[in-house]
């Protein structure tokens, strides 16, 4: 299978890139990259050796079909729109990781993503509303007969794992959901932002973008749609000093207090078996974002305030890989008939 | 004024040593420390240099009665109560860091820190209700009058002082608070712990004590007994690779949906108009914990969900500064009718 | 004393500002920034909070001029030399930390700064005569005179205060000197670049520049002008992941190997004994750069090796502070009368 | 293959684990460490999943024989000693990281390691002498036919590997070497330590150890019996604050300062062709300690001043791979008939 990787120098693409390398299922084919276009790949980053040392090209969608069946986009927001109605049409299948199709309806991406769809005039309603979203696990079936797939970031995936098997079986409260998550830096991209240097964000932790960030609504919308009763919660994301990972801590209500923390492991367990990358920590086991580093596993582990029924989950995950080019590939796996963690079964770093 | 200071050599002892040397209000005159004692300071610790180049001595009530009139336990729990009601006896102020004194039930106590109960059998209920709650903003009054201080530390302070103004004035609702805290790794203390080595909690979070931190039963305590309403909250623990700082993000709902983040803000700021280290943020406007690095300050931002009332807070401070020893020189302040924060305006470092 | 500060929101103007703003013997009367100009101070930096809260303006001289005695420059190279000559005509005294004068020939400067005398066409050949070179241990009576003061950086100073002694006094040989220097990443600046981020530089070292760093001939200038002897030497800049602080260590060769750790020791400490911030360390006591973080002093440390008189020194500082602008305020301190250390003598942030 | 990893527990021991446990060619089959003995491996690090989930035992060497055919050990110094001689005798080929078999001579072990010799009473003198030196690509041929073989840790192979060449075909000096490594903490193990909590070591740097580190002896030996010359250098460790990694620079002359930098790169290609892990850097490319993480590879850059012909060389490595585990893991390889880095290929982790 072919595949053209189009982002190819920021994370997600770097990351893309790391994964696939090596993976006798897919040959890259294509590497795409405006600023960097003209330059031999190995030449920028000799410590991600390419055997076949592609040229960075500008990103052309009819090259794109020519040398790939399948094209991943690691773009910002709103351009990956410019070029993805296209290839479909030409035939291809999209794995988009930016935000673009990650919406049913386009009117409400450009009430969020107001300032790109300022810039990029976009009228692709029905792919829009073809998309699926590229949740693996949760919409396995849906994605495997997909042409195109608009991957979650780290944030929705962090925190619709969790609470999905929750909120479709009404254990727990619709409202009153709490998500405090921690972020790597990496998550902010590889271009150079002030607040992102080590000087700024090293030895320090901070909070942005409360109430009103960009996620919220996806994470609503896709909880909304999928439990069938409007979920509205809070969402508060955090920037720690750390490359990669990420921690979110959920706090919600059950509804029957007399559950504990057994069942809803067991609950947790019995919905993801067949994912051997969703791993459920025993009770009082709790993990360390470098548990999952370098791998595209996620770790759950929760505990429950058996004096009022408050329930508390954490989730563990590699931003740029389960929270993004990992994702990705286990829907390219999807959609290429194989399994869907067929070359992702990486051993983690640690220490 | 002389004071000495008990358990010098951890993190809360020099930290003490490192604000009172240059104070020309204090005199430290006994420095107490069983593992180093017989050393001078200064060869231990070159880079906080002590003009009187004090000898570390071993801990005994008589000397630091003899040379100080208030003593600074800088111990661990259980460790204080074995010399504070002899210093109490002797005639002594004692400001205690640790959190023998902070239950104004002594079996509340023992019930909590069971396993210090164990090796301490202590006795002394009556000095336990004495005891002032040292959190320096809230009760000034009681602790000007006080002999016996019991200082809470970094968590509860960053939970207790955003919450306490809502709490008291009915603003918010009693239950359904979530108290999510991210604690750099100098919280865990000096004494060389696996968890707290750079190649285990580098490059990771984690959290622990979910639902039964012992610091939880502390924070629903005070704030029952200060509210006059039964308490019951959850509060998360996490450890972030940072030395300093901590960073609480507290999910609470407001009463009256009607109120905006504008008014909550005007409350905030009316509730600590007295007190210029609580410093509360322009809505919009959200703290690093490098904002407070080296300072006894706390920053406090805060904002309100429209659609359905529910609030969120953010607290900062630097937990060895306004979590532990600057905390103790504000009430030492209080104790010896100085100005609250005499002697404690540092400006912090940036980056 | 009424000063400018030109170039305020990088990293040497900010610390400039702390170091000064609560400084009783300056008053700060001018902020100039072109990036920010129309900002009030404190609405950029709520955390070092300015109690005049001034206006951020353009860069203009008859402003400069009209508002203050000195001038403190903490400006690009290149930049600083189309103000200076004017500042100076007005009967200003300026206090640069570019590197527009710190070489004797403006002809050397073009040499090294090719691309910044590309842009900047500069002819003040005598101004760059005049000038003193700011390493104010060194200097000190040249630059209690002088009205133009070129103040060294962080690598330079971190340098030569340890080797100058040894090459003044012809102790050590002139050549084979090597010195392989680390520096945390806020000595890049605070403008944003890609190899600065978190996410690139956290959890890794690298070096850059070698042999031809161009702080290699301005070490090699100033040894060689203050030493009467040609000095060639190796100088190898690391990056390491922390933001402030760094370390020197330079190896070179006792012309006499019999002298002791003891005997060099006792050289230094002689040499700078009217100087407390330089501190000579115990023969087998080795410094961190914490020691020194939030201070003006240095640490210095050194050992021979019996064998064959090899000498190794080690030496600390922050890089921010008396590799900048606390050497600037000792500068400043020279030029006012005040003695060298004068509000400089801060305690060290630890842990 | 069976195999056996002894010490288990250390990151020695865990990183041999990762590596191995998904290896084809060899089976874990014997886990020994005696402060966890009793517990199952999977239960103490969920996070490194051993599919057969074995006990981790007391350290016995009849178990060990009986279970393995060569054993893996990491344990600290002395220790090693205790064993190595019974699992000889007993048939095991014994692969050690720890130093008791790096010196071929038992006395010169005992001057360096006089603690671990007090401690530890040995006598025997014929295996040091027999032991081959593990560091893997300098002596592949005498390992390959090994019973013992004493592998270097991270210092030694970050200095050795590119030292090597120069020395043994006479390019550069012998004397007046300087080496100035930079290790990441890990390298100080997982038994916990007060200097290295993330409180004490993150955001500084420090040297230890100068002069007379342990390492330095090793190194010298190494050299001199390669070379055939005498050599004595100067090697200085320093403690940085990331997790993996280390950093290595070393400075030294060329016999012929007409030698240019391509020249030199030129000969280190030559002497590594064979060894795909070696890799090389053009001349002005430097690397980061990032390039190697998770890795068996080494880069190295080098540049020469041409005005003196002084050669600065820089290292990197990931100290628990190709400084540890990795190098193991070749020498396995060789002892066992494979190809040197079979199921060594990783991809590094970026960023």
């Amino acid at each position: 299978m072919n595949v053209s990787i189009v982002g190819a120098t920021g994370y997600g693409g770097i990351q893309l890139i790391s994964l696939l390398k090596s993976n006798p299922n897919y040959k890259i084919t294509f590497l795409g990259g405006n600023k960097t276009a003209g330059a031999r790949w190995n030449d920028i980053f000799p410590f991600v050796n390419l055997q076949n040392n592609l040229l960075i090209e500008e990103i052309n969608t009819n090259k794109i079909a020519e040398k790939s069946e399948i094209a991943l986009l690691s773009l910002p927001s709103g351009i990956s729109s410019t070029i993805t109605p296209t290839l479909i049409e030409k035939g291809l299948k999209v794995i988009d990781l930016s935000a673009d199709y990650r919406y049913k309806s386009l009117d409400r991406w450009k009430e969020i993503y107001s300032k790109e769809s300022n810039i990029f005039k976009r009228n692709d309603y029905e792919l829009c509303e073809e998309a699926t979203y590229g949740l693996s696990e949760i919409n396995q079936d849906a994605i495997t007969n997909s042409r195109l797939i608009a991957c979650p970031g780290c944030y929705p995936t962090s925190t619709l794992i969790p609470l999905i098997p929750f909120l479709t079986q009404g254990i727990i409260d619709n409202d009153g959901i709490s998500v405090d998550s921690k972020s790597g830096t990496s998550g902010g991209g590889r271009d150079p932002k002030q607040d992102l240097l080590l000087a700024e964000c090293g030895e320090g932790i901070s909070a942005y973008g409360l109430i009103n960030h960009r996620h919220t609504s996806e994470i609503e919308d896709i909880l909304s749609s999928i439990s069938g009763n409007e979920i509205e919660l809070i969402f508060t994301p955090h920037l720690i000093p750390i490359v990669r990972g990420m921690f979110t801590t959920i706090y919600c209500r059950l509804k029957d207090p007399g559950l504990t923390s057994e069942d809803c492991k067991t609950l947790l367990e019995s919905y993801y078996r067949k994912y051997l990358n969703i791993k459920i920590l025993p009770v009082g086991v709790y993990p360390s974002t470098k548990w999952v580093r370098n791998t595209n596993d996620m770790y759950i582990s929760l505990n429950v305030d058996k004096r009022n029924g408050r329930l508390v989950i954490l989730s563990v995950l590699d931003n740029l890989i389960k929270g993004q080019a990992g994702q990705a590939l286990q829907n390219l796996n999807l959609i290429s008939g194989l399994d869907i963690n067929e070359g992702i079964e990486f051993t983690n770093i640690y220490p």
